[in-house]
């Protein structure tokens, strides 16, 4: 097979760290496998030199941050593969440009345009073991680029499709993906197959394994995704496309989003533009709207409600208020969001029905209600959250095996 | 005018440092000039990326090393052009690859095979500060390189010399280059100007401003070299070709080189090849031979002397005795070696009769002679060494302006 393992910042974040993942590593090989590593800056390292950055200045230019930032992977990539040859395993280490990662010119955030992997392929049909700094690339002229956020994630996913890789096994502290999160549901269970659209939808689960831009970006380039800890031996969740996955579980986890702010605007006149021009200014000041409800009201207004996270509220407030419309506007941050997420709901009747009738049992009032193909979500009370939780955990059989 | 100006590992070892750095930087800018700023990494870096890299193995694969030691370079370029961005000055960070430097691939001291000047050029023109990475480079195939010991002067004056630059200054920790050691003798004189073969001959003077390596490319290139100070705001050392020194003194300093031990062979045999032998077998073992005197003896045998580094002298006793010769074998490691430099010499006689003079007045035996056209160099007792060099200085009048 041809394996391509990424290893984060924790799992890297020491010499020790980095010996245990040169073990790791050669295990893998000894496999029979062929492989690319792909690796992160050691944890604190990156955090470390955007503080050296700052002393010069609060908006210090991209395309230096770039070139500071890249750094630290490069330092790893050297080391695990120092630490490979002195086991014995040929290996060799690579930039992002060596490696062939071609970007946008989006400094901190560049978008990977391609992969030319001339020399990945000749390194791996030489037998040797290629250690990839993570998070990097650079752009058609030889700049050096970012990927922003969960980059090296994104570098292994790229690689992994561009070499049409059996496997991309993505390596963090946590065990996988689990049916909710386990300090709120201590039954929760690792899933040992998700759909990538499940995935998806469960990325704000309690923990964040895995970015939205890594799972999209695996989805497109149909690779099977693992994710595993690299602290222990577990077999992890792989993320795979749909009908990889023989049986289909009706409800694959539970989700709970705290970060919701609601803002209600009541007696708003039933004419077009409105909403279009409330939603419009929202965005063009990149406040993420999230849910939306409008009620048919009575004498000709309705009520229209949204959510906002509720970091960004303060800010939505400013705006709202600047529009100076005429409705009554309200807002509540005492609020959380609990989602079910499962594919099979998209050929089984009766899921939300379950949802709406175990929250009822218990009390709980549903304050807004949105569905997708393959998810629901509800705003609860805040002090519900981890109830519902429990309860639809409970109600949808994810406790057991 | 076009300046190239080189900061070393103490001049921005601290984020305050890099501050003063971008200010020094920015006064060279205001007047007028054209800038490109080669940089170290901050001081302590390399050798803490070195430690790591020796946890994993004593013998790193060199290639690995490359792109380990490289990362610090990027990041003190990254941070001096925000700094400089800030400031208002229209900057951008280099590595060495962006900078056009190619290499030979011998990694950990490859040599610099061209430069291709056309970004660093296009930089240039539009006003903008290059501050580019140094010690680095990249193979003809994109291969990450370093160029040992000193690389980031070897980058400052090869960029210069690429470049045709006006004028390369390499900033350090000490003000220029002094006619003797001020340690051994406070009334050492800061030389002004000195001329490339003269500096050639110092590098083993006292503080060591550079390494042999970058005054023979600046040689060969003819790059006009100033050291300087970074801490203060002293005029500094020119190193230039000897035309541009008008009134040439007879002797521009006097050198002390204590790392010296000597090696005699009493009784051997008058007949050819028998010292081709010794001094094959000790070049193949990579000792440094530096003087070799052989007197004519009596009898049809000779004495044949010969000094190498202290630090090897073990190494080369263990070779002397393999070779089991019918020869005495002497060690002395109590010697030092005093040397006289200046291109005044070539026409002026009787600088060596008063170097001869002066130590003989001062009752200091001469134990071993040798003589180039611009020095001369004596081996006397090791407990000379500093009376040597103090009444040498003051013979040649040194001490006064």
């Amino acid at each position: 097979m041809l394996i391509v393992q990424k290893y984060g910042g924790t799992s890297v974040g020491t010499l020790d760290r980095i010996k245990a993942v040169a073990q790791r590593v050669i295990e893998t090989k000894k496999e029979g496998n062929n492989l690319v590593v792909v690796v992160s800056a050691m944890s604190g390292e990156t955090n470390k030199l955007i503080e050296y950055a700052e002393f010069f200045s609060k908006t210090p230019s991209q395309a230096e941050m770039d070139m500071l930032l890249s750094a630290g992977e490069r330092v790893t990539s050297a080391l695990l593969a120092i630490a490979l040859n002195e086991f014995g395993y040929k290996s060799v280490a690579m930039s992002g440009r060596q490696a062939g990662i071609i970007t946008d010119s989006l400094h901190t955030k560049a978008h990977i345009d391609h992969i030319d992997t001339t020399y990945l392929k000749e390194t791996i049909e030489d037998g040797t073991i290629a250690v990839v700094a993570g998070f990097q690339g650079t752009t058609k002229d030889g700049k050096v680029t970012t990927l922003g956020r969960g980059g090296s994630d994104l570098s292994a996913v790229a690689i992994a499709g561009a070499l049409e890789a059996d496997l991309c096994e993505i390596f963090t502290d946590v065990d996988g993906v689990y049916t909710t999160d386990p300090r709120i549901e201590p039954k929760a269970k690792k899933l040992e197959k998700i759909s990538y659209d499940e995935m998806l939808e469960l990325a704000s689960l309690g923990a964040k394994v895995l970015q939205n831009r890594s799972v999209e970006l695996a989805k497109k380039l149909n690779v099977n995704l693992v994710t595993r800890n690299s602290f222990n031996n577990n077999t992890g969740t792989l993320i795979t496309k749909e009908e990889n996955i023989m049986e289909q579980p009706i409800v694959s986890g539970i989700a709970l989003d705290k970060n919701q702010a609601r803002i209600t605007l009541r007696g708003v006149v039933d004419k077009p533009g409105i909403a279009a021009n409330i939603f419009k200014k929202l965005a063009e000041n990149n406040i993420n709207v999230d849910m939306i409800i409008q009620n048919v009201g009575v004498d000709g207004t309705t009520n229209l409600g949204f959510t906002v996270p509720q970091n960004e509220l303060a800010f939505a407030k400013k705006i709202m208020e600047e529009l100076q419309s005429s409705e009554k506007l309200e807002y509540n941050s005492e609020i959380v969001k609990v989602s079910i997420v499962g594919v099979g709901m998209k050929s089984h009747s009766g899921v939300a029905a379950l949802a709406f009738s175990t929250l009822a049992n218990e009390n709980i009032n549903i304050e807004m209600i949105s569905t997708s193909e393959i998810k629901i979500s509800m705003i609860i009370h805040a002090k519900y959250g981890e109830l519902a939780v429990r309860t639809l955990h409970k109600a949808y059989k994810l406790d057991k095996n």
